[in-house]
């Protein structure tokens, strides 16, 4: 039997995942390029989800003390020149607006001239200097720390070459700011929302992820510490999909972030900031995605139980509508996750296999498909989204209705754990650890093959010892990384009592780092 | 006894309304103004407000079968160019983005010429172009109708005179955008979702408002019929506090958003378009604010019972905070207006008189100052936000603790009410309906003082039959109006059998409208 997709991750033996994934956001109905170049628009099934995730991710952030604000859209010129000040040859990817109103001049509407802004605005890429400012207002005291801010909002930040979800240059994110008196407390804070994080996806989002420590070329401009977690998708690459930074005194430095402590002193504030986006998104399909379509973690799935009544257009039909939101009532009076089980009965006037294969595509969780036979037996008869097929077959299953709303509560807990366990596996499992040379790791990966290199064979991550070189030693390895595309993901958390020798340099390692492709 | 803040509603017998409201959104730490002209940084408290009505609206707007998308914040300029066609003298204040890059150049940092845009992109003042532009593509069948949108976001208005909250350059709302077959389920749904925004407002800001309809002159450009609800203010002042607009075919015709019909026909559909603002919490501020500061109805209180411990830095102090802590939990654990009662215990390391003022000035609806005396007779002092004082006297009352927590619950539903029936019997108690020529409706309002409008006497509204005129004749109407300041709200949906004599033309009236000022 035909794959509910059209285009599956394997074409024969060549990997063909960007066409796949591709494939998997338009028909699962995720989202669509917009006609703004690199923006898109998220249709409901996909902002659905984002919702859902936002929602687990606010409260926890909320629950650790952080309360949500919101800061203006638009920076000036002036605060960005700042920090530019800093930077040789600074140039950065952003939108500029330069006026302020629009005026039809000889039959053409173009920008009004008598309008040009003295100063330029610039949207938001982040808002850490924009809030910088704000928190330089309202810390006085050692009293007003720590100051834990959140922000929901959109984000700007031109992007040449963009995909959706992963790399879009409008995106949706949630950027968290904090000021404390005492590093210790700002580390301390740091790798609690890393670890938040990691909490959140492996749970939440049912996507294992290892957490550690970027190396000095990859940290956040500004900051001292940055730290990610990073998620294996099924082609073996990396997904950065979170960070979290320590920026020490840097950026109360640059803005004059201060507080009178107890001795009366004025001292600088140690601040952090870290940040997940609607990316997550695009790692929920590269993580859980088959060739039938998406396949979403019922904890964050808009509707975990659609149930699909198979209509045709005589009497009966309105029996099996009724049958249908008797089932409807009885599963969404159960609870899981903590919540009501989010239950659909979809009327659509449309034939009902092709309502179910729809919602196959979407990733429904569980899909009830009920005719005129299950009405007349007391039956419910349903489809796993986690386990669709045996083979080439579609399993559907049986049971009575009266035992099956108990059921399916329980089913959606098994689903997310099977996702998650699904993933793990694959993530364990593809992390090589044999190997200790240079030459060896270029070998294995072998050399990019430019532009298509996102269509070469599965190679997972290679986690290996290596010397924490800076400076020119470092650029010396990212030089030779490049050549296969290779970046050094993080150092996780996770370290051996003792690192063997540096795979680049031979010296005595200090860590254990990750190093593979990425998104 | 002084009241808690420095400026009050009246001076003496002046009214100072803009300068208390000022004072109110600082004070109550809802806002401020940012370093970007006309937007503003919305703090936690304000903030926290907004995300419940948002709650409670989304729910209500889920509720009814709408589904939520995010669409682009840049909209291509030639998408306003079509809409400017149609407009004579087109002109709009609206951001405009010109470039894509900003470069250091000559040492001073400005947009990169080389970064200019093929074609500017405005930011979105709203979505119905680039939302259109979506239908057109989405919507095939009469079976993909009615399609229900919906959409939480940022846009940007350029704006001269801005004040926090009521009017900024930059705000945050929802805008719904609907698509149907026929005209009058078009229709249904605009008088849907006014019903919606009136209940909303009602029991969830417990602002009384009067829905209705606009005059010709105030629809939304391209709209067939502007709804809006309408509430007074402390001034007298009227605030459109949410609008639904009924588009006919109008921009389903400039889009081509159209659907094959049962016969196979393709034909226009009929749109709709509406929206509420962090405007509401202006409104809020406006409604029920008071000397003391705001007072928040308890449905959208982020914090709805603050607990005060009084410590004194002694042994005591931990038993004092154990005790407090009791409370919270027994508090918590009940449930008012369908969710857990939002506690919390104030442990901030300032004096318990100045947090009991804040909280005072921040309008949480119960506060509790908890000091040893509370602790050794089981008791809880408390003040309700809602009737502070009697004459100038603070209200303290006193219960005990084994029963207090029920009691909190109850209360919160009664003050809830409370602030409902003052701004009620406010707006009920002053639309004049008594008054029948423009003459006396000139005389009553007086001339308009210019910019210190805001600071004459309480009016409030009037209540006028009218032979809704259109064209030259509302123009003149309008004209007469202006000199002192007033306009027509709505015509309430709510009308008498038959209108008098039209109050403008002497001609038989139609129906009876609103006149006041506003913001």
């Amino acid at each position: 039997m035909q794959r509910a997709l059209s285009t599956t991750r394997m074409d024969g033996t060549r990997p063909n995942f960007p066409d796949w994934y591709q494939a998997v956001v338009r028909e699962a109905d995720l989202a669509e390029p917009s006609p703004v170049r690199g923006s898109m628009i998220i249709k409901p099934w996909g902002y659905g989800i984002w919702e859902l995730m936002q929602k687990e991710l606010d409260r926890r952030i909320k629950e650790t003390g952080h309360e949500n604000c919101y800061f203006p859209l638009f920076i000036p010129m002036s605060f960005i020149a700042k920090e530019a000040r800093h930077v040789e040859g600074f140039a950065k990817e952003m939108a500029v607006v330069t006026h302020h109103r629009l005026k039809m001049i000889d039959g053409r509407l173009q920008p009004d001239p008598e309008a040009k802004l003295e100063e330029p605005l610039i949207v938001r890429p982040t808002s850490e200097t924009i809030i910088g400012d704000a928190f330089s207002r309202w810390i006085r005291s050692h009293r007003d720390l720590p100051l834990l801010i959140n922000q929901w909002a959109n984000v700007v930040r031109w992007e040449m070459r963009t995909r959706l979800f992963l790399r879009t240059a409008e995106f949706l994110w949630q950027e968290g700011h904090t000021a404390h008196a005492k590093a210790e407390e700002a580390m301390a804070e740091t790798l609690n929302i890393l670890e938040l994080y990691r909490t959140f996806a492996e749970s939440t989002l049912a996507m294992p992820v290892i957490a550690g420590e970027k190396s000095a070329n990859e940290r956040f401009p500004g900051a001292d510490n940055t730290y990610s977690i990073e998620a294996m998708m099924q082609d073996g690459k990396a997904l950065q999909a979170g960070t979290s930074h320590y920026l020490g005194t840097h950026f109360s430095e640059a803005q004059n972030i201060r507080f009178q402590d107890e001795a009366g002193d004025l001292t600088f504030c140690h601040t952090t900031s870290w940040g997940v986006s609607t990316r997550l998104v695009g790692g929920m399909v590269l993580t859980h995605g088959d060739d039938d379509g998406l396949r979403v973690p019922p904890a964050i799935a808009p509707r975990q139980v659609v149930i699909v009544p198979m209509l045709r257009g005589k009497p009966e039909d309105s029996d099996i509508l009724a049958y249908c939101e008797m089932l409807a009532n009885h599963i969404g009076g159960k609870t899981a996750f903590g919540e009501r089980v989010r239950v659909f009965v979809d009327k659509k006037d449309i034939r009902s296999a092709e309502k179910r294969w729809d919602w196959v595509r979407r990733g429904a969780p569980i899909i009830l498909e009920i005719g005129p036979r299950d009405v007349a037996a007391g039956n419910v008869t349903y489809l796993r989204r986690d386990h669709l097929r045996d083979g080439d077959k579609v399993i559907s299953d049986r049971a009575a209705h009266d035992r099956f709303a108990g059921e399916a509560a329980t089913m959606l807990t098994g689903i997310q754990e099977n996702l998650y366990r699904e993933a793990k596996t694959r993530l364990d499992s593809n992390i090589r650890s044999d190997i200790t040379s240079t030459a060896a790791l270029l070998e294995y990966f072998g050399a990019s093959t430019g532009e298509d290199d996102e269509a070469v064979e599965f190679k997972g991550w290679v986690r290996a010892p290596w010397s924490a070189p800076t400076g020119a030693k470092l650029d010396k390895v990212e030089v030779q990384l490049k050549a296969s595309k290779l970046t050094i993901r993080n150092a996780p958390l996770d370290q051996p009592g003792k690192a063997g020798k540096c795979i680049f340099t031979g010296d005595d390692g200090v860590e254990e780092v990750l190093i593979g492709r990425s998104y």
